[in-house]
């Protein structure tokens, strides 16, 4: 993703903290009382500019969604369709996903979406890849019990990558898609980068994969 | 695959036990015995007309290889080749891929090899698929402690199916290939359906699972 700075951004992210908490880190273990209910409550780390989640949103008033992006420029066209939608079942969280554990408490987290991560191809920077075991274990550590990661990518060496990295930490896969478009999995909610690449001719992948039950 | 009898295809099986063992029961926990060494036995369930186990043979010597394949028409062609090789590190196994068990003794296996096995792509005939958890109790069986299954694919829906059925059977994926033709993989030992289906544009899919260890 090309980043800009997008001048502004600092201000207009202050100015909606119902939408962007200021201080998220007071939210640890309370995030049930920010959305008033107890729904269940599925995060997507690394929201981009939030089609995804808002989309899911509106098609799911009974869970609350949050949506984790680091980049600033980014968030914001996220918080410019939160404002125009104005959706009570949905916060942003404009932090690093790999600190998730600052800002949840064990197991306040039902699922967790990961969409078209950055793939960081480089072997050397694979630490980096949000499918990478550090990253398993802060999810399993905000996670209920057996939580699941639910994950799509239209890039292969991820895809690859990714498989073998949560089997390895033990978790379970549920089911694989291959070819996504052109299976019978309904109710498909498409990411920016999603239409654009399957618009391209590019393959999307899918897996949902489970955390091991822990003694 | 189509079958078809083969007239003369008994007689012939009868008139090489030195490839394929006319009593194959007789020989469960003495096959290293029938090939006169102590090496690693790799075998393949569903062998075919036995290029790829016949090629690895050539190129393994350290090796010892059983192909097993149920079809006589097909077990036959595979027969042909090692009649005219005479390779003394391979041997065929003219018996059912589910019924592994009766013809090796527990942790005699060292390693089993499933190539383009059918897909059977009916739900109700999952039971047959040789990546069923039936099967994979099998292999374990026969397999050594945390012993691997290597399996190659362009189907997929089997792929999909294994992938999830091995996680779920509690086997780790070591490796996932989603394209192996244009892969690093070095030394890909090509089978028949797998030159054909790949010639015709189809990917092929590999996996490396291993059983998990057990107390």
């Amino acid at each position: 993703m090309r980043l800009r700075k997008k001048p502004g951004a600092p201000a207009k992210i202050a100015q909606y903290p119902q939408y962007i908490a200021n201080m998220p880190e007071e939210w640890v273990g309370k995030w049930h009382e920010r959305f008033n209910n107890n729904h269940p409550i599925h995060i997507e780390v690394g929201t981009g500019k939030g089609r995804f989640i808002i989309e899911m949103a509106k098609l799911h008033p009974e869970i609350n969604y949050i949506g984790i992006e680091l980049q600033e420029s980014v968030i914001v066209a996220a918080l410019d369709k939160l404002i125009e939608e104005q959706l009570p079942n949905i916060q942003l969280l404009h932090v690093n996903g790999g600190s998730l554990t600052q800002y949840f408490a064990k197991g306040e987290v039902d699922q967790v979406y990961l969409n078209f991560s950055d793939p960081w191809p480089k072997k050397r920077h694979e630490k980096r890849r949000l499918t990478y075991r550090s990253f398993l274990e802060n999810y399993e550590e905000v996670l209920v019990p057996e939580g699941e990661i639910h994950f799509k990518t239209d890039n292969q060496g991820l895809f690859e990558y990714s498989l073998a990295s949560f089997s390895q930490y033990g978790m379970i896969l549920e089911q694989v898609w291959l070819n996504l478009h052109e299976s019978d999995f309904e109710g498909n909610v498409m990411t920016e980068y999603e239409e654009k690449f399957s618009n391209r001719g590019h393959r999307i992948y899918r897996v949902v994969a489970k955390f091991p039950k822990r003694n």
